[in-house]
Formats: structure tokens, sequence, C-alpha cells
């Protein structure tokens, strides 16, 4: 079956989560106005049902080729992309100046969103692209920026990451590649580059390449890196086409899942004459990187979310479909719908609830980006950085490990047909498990958290979040009876994860390791809480609506999906913070030796 | 890397979880005397690591083909499977008097965990043939015994199980065969089966197929079906090959993963010429099939120990291998083993921990049925029966559900190589994925256990069980104090398990859907107490084994592995009961119209 983007939910979490309308007034995001935004909405959902999501299966069959140096993307793709610049979707968040849409970044995750439920391997392109615009956006000189962004933000030539070495995953410092200054201002790029995505393709007319590279005689380790723009085809100064750089894709991995997405072997500089510019200044390249990657990984997390609603809809929609069993006292040739059994039911709202679990985090975390861009206030502007500093390991961490579960869910939804191919089920299981792994690990992310996020502000941020979510608290124990559970379980989480926070904050001067040992399950149990405080806060804004004389079921589904989250998947979170915080002892025994005997 | 089989801890779990030299004791399986079992093990060990762990990953790559109603299995199966007949695998289980080797089937299961670590694909094949030899036995007159067991025993014939038909998967009773009596005594099969594990293949000589059909005028659903062994080439008299019977794989099945094991669509009878024979009584074929259930339901568990087992191999062999980041202090040129990490060496020694409490629970649940079959005291062979139908929902959902979840981690732990296939931590994760789904999904196992196996004999079956684990929480209590914690937490999750238990056993007359609300949340508490219990049990173990003075660091290993599990895992516990007795009123909201809201 084809997707059809939620937007009701996305409207609602961007009106109830992100504020929307407080986002509108901002300095440079007038564009948001609500009508606007609708309008958007539903072009992005036509575009992303009618266009992409019909490519989606074939991509995964039939992937994309490498062939002389050629990469061929699966049949349709190329053609749907040139929609997709046409449409100007690739645009959304980049100023008007540049050719963009000036479109808040809540508003472009909600696309983003629709994009990636419903093709996740093409969206692939237009990520890569994004994030080599903001680097060159905040790091390039204006003839960079004048040479590439504009046909950059249209889409019509595209933009890849080239980080990783085959030595050099996670530690980005250990990589080898060479750049060498020539004289000119330019530098001759060489080496190799693994886990590039789209790194080669057949889609656009020209690929900008960032490329992360060592000066001779750069210091050791990630403070001697440098970023370069190394296009595939250079540019001439009055920017048409100039010759092709010495640079080609070696091969393709054969890989889990998005099959569709070209995952490159690249080769820099074979024939010695592969030319690079400096990206920002010398021996700066992490700082560069670190530019794009709150957003990169919040769109990561975004993927996360996508398959999720993608799995729920698919599923859905077979437990509509098929006929299996029957209820008690019917006789036995007359069948129901797999829908009425008591555990499809829950697997699905659980599916639902955690996935709109995610769209609150994810769209609050976009906005949070918003409002440390453009709020007039600098103190706010200062503040939602931070909060967008906390949140970032918290929305790809937790949204791409929901992402997994609920396709799995999805999977077993199906019943032995979960497992053929054809169902389409399956697809969504193989293509979510790269996401808890690209763009940091969530393991890496888990540490990012400890170490980094919770001492924010002297744990200001933290505390600022705590209180947040202790309001909600509180205006669920005043709400009516179908808050009980809500109000206990959230209450009972804070207090938990309250408690495992302090605890961790202590040991993180004192002892870090201890501090670190737990760092999986604190993620988990801070980002439930946050997700069980999303939904409460959602179903207040529904309760309300109710209350207004709303009749859409969609209001009364949103509590109910806010209360299965309590007393489903709240109800982890203390047993997850007395993991983060008893299990260093244990941990502190386990040696390489002991794993092996 | 090569499966190497974890024999010292295989030989740990039989002995201190199992009762191996009480097993040894018992009429009928004196064959399981220490030495015997110690020189079969390893042969075992051997076998799997030199015949069957080689072909694995070929066997993913090159799958099973089917081309004119030929089914040719990957390359070197044929081959291996030879060998496994040799060498007297298949018959381990079974009588002497019927060709087999007299083991119990807790040994067996070690075995078994072995071949199916090794390679899940071609154990399924002996898997079913175990089945289709238990049905014979328990049902088969004494003319189908001697037709049909002795070369089923020693494997030069296999099985096949055929249930499923495209509108009857879980709901069996809806199936449509045929077997229309011809007055001679046979009967002619018709109808189509799909998902036949290993329905055709050129492994051996001749296929047994049993078939479930419904006789003309059978009664509706379960009561009006029949079983039929249906041989794919007819035997004469002498037991010499006949004619080839009509019936014909029609197309594999393209899967997510075992894609060496060929999942046929099979059509009876294309030329109403099939021939079948009945298996027990007319009507009675669901009777016959449950007998086979709980041994199928146990492999199946086994299964998913086993490729937990494989993925940790795979995942500690690759840590120590890859290095990647250091330690603070060390220079940015030097590298550690990724194990040298706290977040790695804690997701590794979690692997493990989970698979030796599956390996506990496993095992346990194989010495039940030991003991059910040859104690010489009926109450205890009793008691026994009990605890198996207890313990195998436990067995199957939660051993496989932990396969998945280990694969994964599998996976993670490799990074970015672990979405490669060549890296082979992908196929683990894609293989496992069938297992909560085939012989009974996983949500029917929960079903099962909340309502026919907690009010089995009035209860008294968990209540022993529960006062099992009690006498483990009160052993800890006063051993050292590195069984601090897993005092503790047992203790917590068993007090969790008991009240819920109750709660539930009191909602099942009253209010069954209620009860069933929380039946898989339920299962998972329920299991992951046993699952600490057992390895608390192997914990206190291994502290006697240290100090009579073993200096052997896998005897530390054991009460390291009980205390991560202890931190990490029974901390689950508590919130997973609230969430089966707390979620009832949500999902009652929950009707398929708010799903679509």
């Amino acid at each position: 079956m084809e997707y059809v983007a939620p937007v009701k939910d996305m409207r609602f979490t961007l009106e109830h989560v992100a504020g929307l309308a407080d986002l509108a007034r901002l300095p440079g995001l007038e564009n948001a106005e609500a009508e606007t935004v609708a309008a958007v909405l539903e072009e992005a959902a036509k575009f992303a049902a009618g266009v992409l999501s019909p490519l989606n299966r074939g991509g995964d069959q039939h992937g994309a080729k490498a062939e002389n140096g050629v990469v061929r993307t699966a049949p349709g793709f190329a053609d749907a992309y040139k929609k997709f610049v046409e449409g100007g979707w690739n645009g959304m968040p980049f100023p008007e100046v540049l050719g963009g849409g000036s479109m808040p970044w809540a508003v472009t995750m909600a696309a983003q969103e629709m994009v990636q439920s419903a093709n996740l391997s093409f969206s692939l392109c237009p990520l890569l692209t994004q994030g080599a615009i903001d680097a060159i956006i905040a790091h390039g000189t204006d003839e960079q920026k004048a040479m590439y962004l504009p046909k950059m933000v249209s889409g019509e030539w595209t933009g890849s990451m080239n980080l990783t070495e085959p030595q050099a995953g996670s530690d980005v410092g250990a990589l080898k590649s060479k750049a060498v200054p020539v004289g000119d201002g330019t530098y001759r790029i060489s080496g190799s580059k693994i886990f590039i995505t789209y790194g080669e393709h057949d889609m656009a007319e020209n690929i900008i390449h960032l490329v992360l590279a060592r000066l001779p005689d750069a210091p050791p380790g990630t403070k001697g890196i440098s970023l370069f723009i190394v296009p595939k085809v250079l540019v001439n100064k009055d920017g048409s086409p100039g010759k092709r750089n010495d640079l080609r894709v070696v091969s393709l991995e054969h890989k889990l899942g998005i099959h569709a997405s070209p995952t490159c072997v690249m080769s820099y500089g074979d024939n010695g004459d592969c030319i690079g510019y400096l990206l920002g200044a010398e021996n700066q390249g992490m700082r560069c990187m670190f530019t794009m990657m709150n957003n990169a990984r919040l769109s990561v997390g975004c993927q996360g979310l996508a398959i999720a609603e993608r799995a729920y809809q698919q599923a859905l929609d077979y437990a509509e479909q098929r006929r299996q069993g029957r209820h008690p006292g019917m006789n036995a040739e007359q069948h129901v719908s797999i829908i009425e059994h008591a555990d499809v039911r829950r697997t699905l709202m659980l599916m639902r609830s955690l996935t709109e679990a995610c769209r609150g985090l994810i769209y609050l975390n976009a906005a949070a980006i918003d409002r440390s861009h453009h709020h007039p206030d600098e103190a706010e502007r200062k503040a939602s950085k931070a909060l967008v500093e906390l949140l970032t390991p918290l929305s790809k961490s937790w949204s791409t490990d929901i992402g997994c579960e609920v396709a799995s869910m999805g999977v077993q939804i199906h019943g032995g047909m979960g497992f053929i191919e054809e169902t389409g089920a399956a697809q969504h299981y193989r293509d979510a498990r790269i996401l808890p792994i690209y763009e940091g690990t969530n393991g890496i992310q888990a540490i990012d958290l400890v170490t980094r996020k919770l001492p924010l502000n002297g744990g200001e941020t933290v505390k600022a979040l705590f209180a947040q979510i202790a309001g909600v608290v509180a205006e669920t124990a005043t709400a009516d009876e179908g808050f009980t559970t809500i109000h206990a379980n959230l209450d009972a989480a804070l207090k938990s994860l309250s408690k495992a926070s302090q605890w961790i904050g202590g040991q993180l001067a004192r002892n870090p390791e201890t501090a670190l040992a737990g760092a999986t399950p604190y993620l988990r149990a801070f980002a439930t809480t946050v997700g069980g405080w999303l939904l409460a806060k959602q179903a207040l804004a529904a309760k309300a609506e109710i209350t207004k004389g709303g009749t859409d079921p969609y209001f009364t589904a949103k509590i109910v999906s806010a209360r299965l989250f309590a007393d489903q998947v709240l109800t982890s979170v203390d047993g997850l913070c007395r993991s983060a915080t008893d299990g260093s002892a244990s941990l502190a025994d386990v040696t390489p030796e002991l794993l092996r005997a």
C-alpha cells in the first residue's frame, strides 16, 4: 500500500508542541503563517504519496548499480528527483535570498518526514545536500557562497559528506586523506573514503563533495583536519561547468537495507589532479563538521520517526484486511479481522503512540533550532540553542531505536507474511537498521548526553526542561479521570529521572567511567520521559478541543495514545534509571578477558 | 569467523540447571553418563564448526532454488546432510530400538543448539523430521512405525509439516485441504499448502509429508481436521521405493532471512492421485499436532538462543579486532580495540548474559521433558509434564525475542560494517526475525501462558516454580557481597511477578479480556525473572567452584554475568508487571476506528 501523510497529526504536533503560531511571528519566519503551512504540507503529502512512495519497493529490489565509474539509480529515481527540484522542496528551510522558502525547520521537518516515510533511500540525497549547504552557509567565503549555494539550494546540484575512511569511523581524527596546497589558493586532494552516501549518481548535473583531509604537517587527531569543497565537475568563474575533477566512485556497498541509496567507496586524486578548495580555516574541519551535526542528527532521528509511521500504516492496513480467528461465540467458519484481537490492537496502539511521541520530540527539537536562530531576544536564543544541544542526542538515538522497534512490531503483525519480502514490511525492518548506526552511533549519543549535555550551563538546561515536564505533571493532576494514569506515571518517571540525573551528574566529575557505564539506559529513560511529557501535553490540548465541542475521534485517539504510552512505556523509566545508576559495579568487572572466558 | 561451540557453558548449564547427573540415572537415559555426554558434545562441536558453519554465509547468498518441481539447496548442503546422517546426529534423542541414541532431550538440545548456531537454515531440515518422527511414534500404527521410522530416525528420509494455507495461519481450523477415503484404507489428498519448510529438496531420497486435511462432512473448525502421512515417493510393502506421489512444489518464498531453507508452496493432488494414509484417528489431527508442538516450540526457542550465541561470538571477535578511539591520556595516533570502550563492553556482557539466561531456560525445559517421560515416579512425571507446559511458551517466546535483540546488538557493535552484508552480522539479524513468528507467534504464546498455563493444576505449577525461585533468593541472601544486587533484584522481581500473577489469575475467570490485555508484558516479566533465577543459580554454583579452589576465569564470568543481568535486565520486571496489570483500561478504549482516526 502507498504511504498517506498523517497531516492531521503533523499539524496538531506543530501547533501544540512546536508552537507554530509563535514561530511564524519570529523575524524571518513570516512565511510560516498557518494557511501557508497547511497548503505546503498538503502539497508535500501529495508529492510523497504520488511520486516517491510508489518507487520505494522497486528501489529496494533494483538498488543502485555502479558500472565503470557511473552510478545508475533505480528506475524512476532521477525523474522523481527532477520533480523534487522543480517543486522547490530542496530549498524549503533556506533563506529566500538564496532561492529558498524561508520556512521554519519545524515545518521543514514535517515535509522531510513525509519524504522519508515515502522513500527513505530517496530522502538521503537531499539530506546530504542540506548538510553541505549548511556548511557552506556557515563557513564559505562570499565567492564560494555565490558559486555553489544557488544551485545547491535549488537542488540542481547535490552534496556529499566525506568523513569516513576504513580506519576512521566514529574516530574521525584517525583519517589520513591528504590535501596539499599548490600555491594558487587551491589544494590537491588524495585519499579513499568509504560509506559516502550519494557520492555518485545520475540524478543531478553536479555533486559538490565536502571532504575532510589533512594538510601536510597538520597536528595529529581531530585538531589537524580541514574541510574542502571538491566538486565532481569544476565550476568556471562564470558558473558554467568546467572540467571533470580527478575523483571517482570505486564501488558500492552491498547493504542490509536502503538499497536504492548508493553507498559509495570514493577515490580522490588517483591521477594527482583532484582540485579542492578550503572551506573555513585550516585545521578547523572538525569545528565545521560540528556545525552540521545537530541538523544532520535531528534529520536522522526524523528518519526513525518516518519509518515508524510507515510501518504503522502498513501494519494497520494489514490488520484490517487480514481475517483470521474469531470472537468467543462465533462459529468456526466465521472470521474477524485480526485488528479485533486484543494483542494486535495493543501492538498497533503501542506503535502509534511511540511514533507520535517521537514526532513530538523531533518537531520540538526543530522548533528550538528555529528559535535559536530567529528569536529577537538573545537570552531566548541562547536557551533555545542549549535546548537543541540537549534534545539532539535524544532525537537521534531514541527515535532511531523506536524506528527499528516499531518496524519489527510491524513485521510481527503480519505473521508469516511479514517475513516474505513481497509484503514490504521486511523492507522497513531492513532499512531502519542503519539509523541507530550512522551520524554517530546511539552509544556515542548516550555518551554525548551524559558527558556534554547533562552539565550544560551548570545543569540549568536540564533543570529548565524538567520544570516544563513538571508543569504538565501538575496540569494532568487536575484534568479528568482519563488522566489519572498519565499523571501518576509521568510524575513517577520524572522523579526517577531527576534522581538518576543528579546521581550521574555527581559522578561525572569524580568518576566519569561510572557515569558512562549507565549512559545507554539513562538516555532511554530520559527520552521516554520526554516522549511521555509531549504526549501528555497533546492529550491535554485534545481534551481542550473536546471540551470546546470537537467531535473528531482523532482527539480521543490522542488521549488514548498518551494513556497507553503512560501505562506501557513510562512504566519502564524507573527500571532504566536503576540500571543506569546501579550498573557500574558489574561493568567495572567486565574485562575483555572475562568476555572470552 | 567460524562458530565455536561454547561447550564449557553448555556442560555447566547441563550440570547445574538441567541436573544431568540425575537424568542419567533415569531408566532409559543411561547413555547420558558424564563421559559419554562430554564426548558427544565435543564431536558435535567439531561437526558444527567444521562442516556446517562454513556453509552458512554461502547458503545465505546462494539460497535454495526451485526449478521445474526440483529444489536445489545451496552448494555443500546435500553433502553436509549426508555427513549429518552418517554421524548419527539425526537419531540422537530417539530410542535405540529405532536406531536412535537414547540421549536425553537436554543433551540433544545442546547438540541442536550447535547445529542451529552454525547454520540455522540447515538445522530446519532435521527439526522438521524430528517433529514428524514424534507424531508417528505417538500416533502411528505398528505398520506405519515399521515402514517410516527407521529411515526417518536415521535421517535418510526427512519429514515436513503441512499446516498453513493462505487463509489459515495461526487459525489452523480454517484450513480447506481435502482427504477423501477411497475404500482401500487410503485417502486421496488435495489442496495447497504454504510456508512448508523443506517441503522439497535434494538432500534425501524421500520426504515424508505430514498433511492436515478435512474429511468429507468433517465438522468445521479444528474439530474436523485429520492428519495424513503423504510420502513424496510411495513406499512398497518391502520398504523399496514405489511410484512418485501426486504432489509437487509450486514455488519458493523470497524471504528476509534463512535463505538456504526452502520455504515451499506445495500442491497436493493436481492429478487427483495423491495418496495419503491416516495418522491417528479421524478428526483428531489437532490433537496429533499438539503432541509435537511442545517439542517444536522448544526447538524454536533454542534457535533464538543459538542465534544469540552466534551473534555474540561474532561481535566479540569484531570488538577485539577493530581498533578505534583511545583511552584518556593516549595520543591521537594511538588506538585501542573497541572492546576497551565501556559501552561496547556493557553491550557484549549484556548479550552474553541474555544468551546464558536463555540457555538455562531451554535446557531446563528440555530436562523437564526427559523427566516427564522417564521418571519412575508418576507424580514426578506429572509435575514435570506440567512444568514443560508452563515453560514452553516462555522458552519459545522469550528466547526468540532475545535472539532478535542480541542479533541487533551484534549489528550495532559492528558500527557501519554491521550494515554491510559481507560482514555477516546482518545475516543473523535477518535470519532471527522469523523466530518470533513461526510455531505460534509470540503473541499467541503469551495468550497461551495466561489462559492455559497460569491456571494449570489450580495454579500449583506456577506456585511450585516460584517456590524454587524463592529458594535461590534465600541462598543468595547469605552468599558473599558479590551477590547483593542479585539477591535484591531477584527478590524484587519475584515479588512483582507474584503479585501480577495473582492479579491476572483473578481476572481470568471474571474478565478474560482484561487478563489478556497484559499478556505480552506479563510473559516478558515472567521469563526475565526465570532467566535471572537460573543465572543466579549458576552463579552460586560457580561461587562454590571458586571456593573449592577453581581458578578458571569462566567461574568469575558466570557471577559477573548474573550480576549484570540483575542490574540491567531484572530491573525491568516491575515496570513490565505494572504494564501487564494496568494496561487494560487503555486497551479497552483502543477500537479499530480509533486506530484509523
